[in-house]
């Protein structure tokens, strides 16, 4: 957070009522929209909502759509259906897009009821494509131009104003787009030349159905600030910024961040204690049942565990290195497949490699470990019982840590969200078997 | 990775070498030098390196800028000194500044002797700035002009050519950043106009010495593909394009990310077998003083687990769970000190929210598995047990969950780091000694 907000967010937290209301009075005039959303969203539910309040009404659609969803829903439930519809009278198709998700199906219906056909068409066009698409988050604000037209025509529209990120116009030919002219280009061209001989020589466009990664890649590679979208028919249908791109690849890390612990990547930091508390229980259900699971591969060896009580002081070690060397391969795998470095081509390599790293630091740990459990316990065969389990683990961390998030990757599963879980039960049993097996075996 | 990537890849990782050559050439010919970047990260290290010869000696540099510096520095490394001197001997001062951590000081000093003095100077101006600074990564291909330069001054430069993300150029008296003015408004004014007459009526600058996050806040929210940077005395030094703030913002998010597995975000994913198993055994070695710990506190009941084997088969859950819940807490603070939405302000609700989600869980949980332990086992007490120590438990990480990244934060320690080791500890030691000294208390 800037200094700025800083200050502010600590006078909205403390202080007089009064003064609260000076300094948001003060913060609406100084910042953008989208920092009034951050500086919304930072705030405990109950003054967010006095704040808001103080947001003008032509400003808050502006406000909400930069939100994250959970925080702009602490303040749309406060809205009654009526005045929902009058919030968003004057919402635009984009505007609508963003919030939708947020809305009750019948705002929608009724907010998309009162607009133009232009309007209520684009609405369609963009909602066909999934959140997961690219198409989901087009920008209208571009400029476009049959081939035919003149440099004329074309200045004469981009003197009418042109949307933030614009240094190029399309060119379309019956809707489909043919090329990309610099605006630059434009206004060192004769008035009455042709926009096709302008033409850049290649012409990059984004499919609207493509991923986000591709996209937001694509996006970043090219050099533009924003690139053309077509859809399947290479219709042009709107545009991707890079501002949008940004926004988008944050999101995506936002989420593989989040989802190691199971959570959302809109969970607001202010959700309400009992939202928040049935959220989170639902990850700590299935993270139990894994725990039972280990739990009961140990209760397997009851009858070892009471004659060798040493060996339930050092099973967490075993399950602990198996966990942390299976969560840096694990981590690593999944930081690739965000970044675009994996794909099927290099896997069997990398597999390779993990396992080369799992063999030397099994080797390097289950000596230490051996070395230090046997001089502890006064017993070499609990040295050589725990060298052998740590190894093992180790190695077997390695394998599950690659194949774990290729697998999930490859059914659509988020490896982020469910890797971690199912690599502890995987390290845990592993780790906890061959642990008390060889202990059953060699020590009784 | 974009379809097309994935294709190349996978010809590169099989089939013959003169195939593989073939692929590549046509891989130069229709990729972007940050494309070919990341083609050659995804490779493993000889593949690599096979490659990384076939492309033309004039786009090394622009494709070893475009790499992760790990990535980098197994290319690199295969050079010798004079070699090293060879490839650079047509270095810009920027690609320099990106290229200096992964050279020898030896090979920097006497790139930078061959430099022209004005190159010289602009590498000094920006490696005062440390790679926390936005003033490290500056961009310099921006149009300046004095306030008193006319319309026609500034079009005769723009002709020539401009770089991207370029809509603005800046205005200076005396090397002071005075003005910002849109390139579209010079083309609709006359050619005698002088510049400050057209000046945007408020001025948006960065500060070299910003931290990152800041600097990319401001370039997101501000709505233009770059931004003037200026000097402590506001001196106009570079410019912010968007795309280096998506970039950076990427980068901030993966080191989160591979932090909290110990990994750096430099990482290569091929990195060679013994210098990737000791760098991940460092963090193996921190987590297993950890462990030690956490077993060293089990020893001290060995008296009670011997006569009470339960708690053995039990223990492990109570610790997991702590640490299930604790690392939600912490996850979502330090996703909220990468976004910007923490701050000293509001760090007292957050703690009273994330106690009230802790105690709600922990009530809920305690309740479930005291239920579950006591008919598993036939014993009430061994269920009371339990119950409280995973209530006590979750609670406290709860506590600790909020607590331990923003003390790191405060003395700079990146909390994606260190926070995951210090609240396991916490969660292991306090799950362990509330469950096995309750054990001790009231069932021997």
């Amino acid at each position: 957070m800037t200094e700025q907000l800083t200050d502010i967010v600590a006078n909205l937290t403390t202080g007089e009522n009064k003064t609260k209301e000076a300094v948001f009075v003060e913060a609406i005039d100084n910042l953008e929209s989208s920092e009034l959303s951050l500086l919304l969203e930072s705030l405990p539910i109950a003054e967010r909502w006095e704040r808001w309040q103080q947001v003008a009404q032509d400003s808050q659609i502006a406000v909400l759509v930069h939100m994250r969803s959970d925080a702009r829903q602490s303040i749309l439930e406060q809205f009654s259906d009526e005045s929902l519809h009058d919030l968003l009278k004057d919402a635009h198709a984009d505007d609508l897009i963003e919030l939708a998700d947020t809305l009750p199906d019948s705002v929608v219906d009724a907010v998309l009821e009162s607009m133009d056909d232009r309007q209520k068409q684009y609405y369609d066009q963009v909602t066909q494509y999934g959140n997961d698409q690219i198409g989901h988050y087009l920008d209208r604000s571009f400029k476009m131009f049959p081939e035919t037209a003149r440099v004329q025509d074309a200045l004469r529209a981009i003197r009418k104003g042109i949307a933030p990120y614009t240094n190029h116009i399309y060119l379309v030919k019956r809707g489909v787009l043919t090329g990309i002219v610099d605006i630059d280009q434009l206004y060192q061209a004769e008035s009455s030349v042709v926009l096709k001989s302008l033409m850049l020589d290649n012409l990059v466009s984004i499919q609207a159905g493509s991923d986000l990664l591709n996209a937001t890649e694509k996006m970043e590679h090219c050099g533009f600030s924003s690139l053309p979208v077509v859809d399947d028919n290479n219709f042009l249908i709107g545009r991707l910024t890079l501002r949008t791109a940004l926004e988008l690849t944050r999101m995506n890390y936002e989420s593989k961040l989040m989802a190691t612990a199971g959570l959302n990547e809109n969970e607001d930091l202010f959700a309400p204690v009992m939202r928040s508390s049935k959220r989170r229980a639902t990850w700590l259900g299935i993270n139990l049942l894994t725990a039972f699971l280990a739990s009961w591969t140990i209760g397997l060896f009851e009858a070892t565990l009471e004659k060798v009580v040493a060996l339930a002081v050092l099973m967490p070690i075993v399950a602990s290195m198996g966990g942390i060397a299976g969560s840096q391969t694990l981590t690593l795998i999944i930081r690739g497949i965000a970044t675009g470095h994996i794909s099927s081509g290099n896997i069997r390599n990398l597999l390779s490699k993990e396992l080369g790293v799992g063999v030397i630091n099994g080797i390097l740990w289950a000596l230490v470990i051996g070395l230090a459990a046997g001089l502890w316990f006064q017993s070499q065969m609990i040295g050589i019982v725990i060298a052998s389990a740590i190894a093992i683990n180790i190695l077997a961390a390695a394998l599950a840590g690659v194949l774990i998030p290729i697998l999930l990757n490859r059914f659509k599963i988020d490896p982020a969200l469910s890797g971690s879980v199912i690599l502890t039960t995987v390290t845990d049993v592993v780790g906890f078997v061959t642990f008390l097996g060889l202990g059953t075996y060699l020590l009784l």
